[in-house]
């Protein structure tokens, strides 16, 4: 059979333990054969030309040509104005959703079993609008925006990922019993989507009875999709559901299919070169990104080699439970990767 | 002994299910010998002179009286226009504080124990200022107003619940990172007043970390005070893990000593006056009022019964996994009360 044709991702090895996890992704795809390029970029923020602070010009160019990259966890800015790497990133590429499957993780416990469900966070409105003012002395408001367009951009996007992902449901998350017109707009939007996926069934809930079924029986939900700070908020708990933020992968969907995958932990400092960090949730969601571009077949065997491994306990990292270096958990999955074939 | 002179409580029984529980906790309290004289008060919204939604005068002036108030579940509002009866009681009195102590339950098996914490909730402002907009077609606003005052009064409550009662740290929830102004302020007011609590340890953490942590390892919080949005999620989360709004109290506490104590469940109108209802939520609620009210014996007596009831498992309603009627659990929960004595 013909080798498919290479392609180009933009790698953004990030802080701390970033660049370990990231050369075990790399290493897991060499043994997948993988068919990506990668193209190492730095985004730290600069400022630009009038003082905006923006990603480095060679991170920009190298993402506009390849509109696929994958990185690794940034460090907090500590410089009082500069702003955090995310909301850059999200804005510079228009990433409008944040994806999140949260899928219970076979042999790692938790609480809970068979959760296997989606957040659809919408990434660039709402209560991230960065607009807030002092009214007088001791009184402050700040708005959170929603507009038809991006309510109904997100709204669609969920919708089609059920569609082509499988899904039966879409839960709408929402408050409009209280902000009747911000999220009352949102919930419109998902409506009349809805009325146009007569295969998906379509649901409402409070964002405050989401989080209390969620707790109480998460194997309910299948796909949620929200305004930016419910998502940022469910997002997080439903990773603390599968066992944290080590093994939940995340991708952010732009148009004209850029998107850009990432680990969401941090940068652990206090392990950063040690070979002791776990790659999980930057190689899942590099499976995310193989699926994303349309490569299943290698997506699949390295999900099934990392999850078979994870499931074995044999070699695993300190955080999964195990006494295994970053670097034999990875050269297992690769053995199981290459097994596989 | 003297006996304690008795104390008025305003009892507003709700719907549904509201009066059976209401009962219930009226015998337990009769059978615990609690100082207590009810005046019950219906609260169902009217309209005012102006056309303003108000209480009914009887129930308010009720109120003013007492100071105090217990109360059932409440219908949600179907008219449009009508308000929702939970916010408009606590406009009407400054309930500036919602409480909800959120303790693991020996014997009612959920996916967490020992969870032992109380969520703090500013219940006046925030997110729920109810001011919106739209700004041209297709954009919406809505505002989030946060106040010094406000958040220097439920930050200096939150201190004062901790100190009363025995607990060692307060967290304050919050999002400053992104809301840098509105949650800037509700921050720095938090960190004004733990400087002035040097006995209780304070700490700060994202919303979306509470969260996450949160479903992980809920041991680890203990008193976590927030505005008012994250209120909502967060202790519907909490009540979540202890096993749902079935056994979780809660508390709505203003200025001058006036306060309500309520069950947040709904009014399950499909077992309405059928005997099925658990009385717990409500009960535990009346539990915490005594307390407010000074009466600890009574308060202590009756919950111990209820807790010894639960964890026997021999007389529990349907939804605690039994198959006693409501009145049933409630004889139990009285003859416990008075083997007591
Ligand atoms: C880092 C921070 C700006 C961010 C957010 O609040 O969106 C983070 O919590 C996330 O979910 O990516
Ligand atoms: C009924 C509704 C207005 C309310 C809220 O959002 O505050 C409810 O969820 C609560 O927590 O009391």
């Amino acid at each position: 059979p013909k080798a498919p044709s290479m392609q180009t991702v933009t790698l953004i090895p990030g802080d701390g333990i970033g660049p370990e996890i990231s050369t075990a992704v790399m290493k897991i795809f060499e043994a997948a054969n993988a068919p990506i390029r990668w193209e190492e970029r730095n985004v730290t923020a600069i400022k630009g030309p009038g003082g905006r602070w923006m990603i480095p010009p060679d991170a920009k160019e190298s993402m506009d040509r390849s509109k696929i990259g994958l990185k690794g966890p940034l460090k907090t800015p500590i410089a009082a104005g500069h702003p955090s790497m995310n909301l850059l990133l999200r804005k510079t590429f228009d990433l409008y959703a944040n994806v999140r499957p949260c899928v219970s993780i076979e042999g790692y416990q938790t609480p809970y079993t068979d959760v296997n469900l989606v957040t659809i966070r919408e990434n660039t409105e709402g209560e991230y609008s960065g607009i807030e003012h002092v009214i007088v002395d001791g009184v402050v408001q700040s708005i959170k925006l929603i507009t038809e367009e991006a309510s109904r951009r997100i709204a669609e996007y969920a919708f089609e990922y059920a569609r082509n992902n499988q899904r039966a449901s879409v839960t709408a998350v929402h408050k409009a019993n209280i902000m009747r017109m911000s999220d009352g707009l949102f919930l419109r939007k998902c409506r009349e989507v809805a009325e146009t996926y007569k295969d998906i069934k379509f649901t409402e809930m409070y964002l405050d009875t989401v989080c209390l079924n969620m707790v109480q029986d998460p194997t309910q939900f299948d796909v949620l999709v929200m305004p930016n700070l419910y998502g940022d908020i469910l997002s997080d708990l439903c990773a603390g559901l599968i066992g944290g933020l080590g093994v939940t992968p995340s991708g952010n969907i732009g148009a004209n299919g850029v998107a850009i995958f990432e680990s969401v932990h941090g940068t652990a400092p206090d392990i950063a070169g040690m070979d002791l960090a776990n790659p999980t949730a930057l190689l899942l969601s590099a499976v995310m990104m193989l699926r994303h571009m349309g490569l299943h077949d290698h997506g699949n065997k390295i999900q099934t080699a990392c999850f078979d491994t994870i499931r074995e306990k044999k070699v695993l990292t300190k955080d999964l439970g195990g006494n295994s270096k970053c670097s034999e958990f990875t050269a297992e999955i690769c053995r199981r990767v290459q097994d596989l074939d």
